[in-house]
C-alpha cells in the first residue's frame, strides 16, 4: 500500500460507499481510514463530543482546554487532526479559534458503519 | 492520558454514549477510540468490507489474502487488531480461520457518530 493519500477535507461529504455495503474500493477505504484514524484517540473523541454538545455544534478553543486538562497548543494540535480529516471546521474570530462539527461527514461515517446492509444480504460468496 | 485501556472485546456492545449526545466520559471515549483506531487503516477497512460482503457476514481468511494482495500472516495481523477491538470474531475451523462481523458493535459505532442528536439540541453552553 504505497498509494499516496488524497486530501479529503473539502470533498469528503458523501464520498464513500458503506463498509457494510460491498467490497470497498481502495480509494474509499483510504478516505474512511483517514477519518477513523483521526478518531482513534480518546482525547480527540472527547473533544469532538464537547464541540457537539455545545449549542449549534460549535465551540471556542477557550472552552475546550480546561475540560480535557491539556494546554491550548496540545488541544490545537488534536483539533488540527480533526480539521484535516474533515470532521470539524475551524474559524478564527479575533483572539480565539472556533471549531464546528461537520454533520454531513459524521452522518456519512455513521452510514458507512451501519450494519443494516448486512441484513439486506450482500453479494453472495463463500469460502 | 496515562490511564490504561480496559479490555473491551467481550463487553463493548452498547457500551458507549454517542459522540454527538453530550460530553463523553473518559472511559467511553477510550473504548470508542480503540475501535476507531482499529479502523484507522485502509487495509483493515477493506478487510472489514470484504467480510461484510460475504454471505452471512463471515469470511475465511483464505478468501481475504488475494483481494488485498497481502500475505496471510499480514492479513492475520490486521484481522487480530479488528478482533481485539471487538469489531470481528474469529473461529478456527480445521486449517482455516473464519472471521465474522459483529453487527452490534458496528451498530453501536454507527449510532455513536450519528449527528441526529445535534439537531435535537445538546446541552446549551457557549463561549
Amino acid at each position: 500500500m504505497t498509494t499516496s493519500l488524497p486530501l479529503i477535507a473539502a470533498d469528503a461529504g458523501g464520498c464513500c460507499a458503506p463498509v457494510t455495503g460491498g467490497v470497498l474500493a481502495v480509494e474509499d477505504a483510504q478516505r474512511l481510514a483517514r477519518m477513523f484514524k483521526a478518531l482513534g484517540d480518546p482525547t480527540r473523541v472527547r473533544l469532538l463530543s464537547m464541540i457537539a454538545a455545545q449549542s449549534g455544534g460549535e465551540a471556542c478553543v477557550c472552552d475546550l482546554t480546561e475540560p480535557v486538562g491539556l494546554s491550548q497548543p496540545t488541544v490545537s494540535h488534536h483539533m488540527k487532526q480533526l480539521v484535516d480529516a474533515g470532521l470539524v471546521t475551524r474559524e478564527q474570530r479575533g483572539k480565539w479559534a472556533y471549531y464546528a462539527i461537520v454533520p454531513e461527514i459524521l452522518s456519512m461515517l455513521s452510514s458507512a458503519l451501519d450494519p443494516q446492509a448486512l441484513t439486506d444480504g450482500g453479494p453472495a460468496s463463500s469460502c
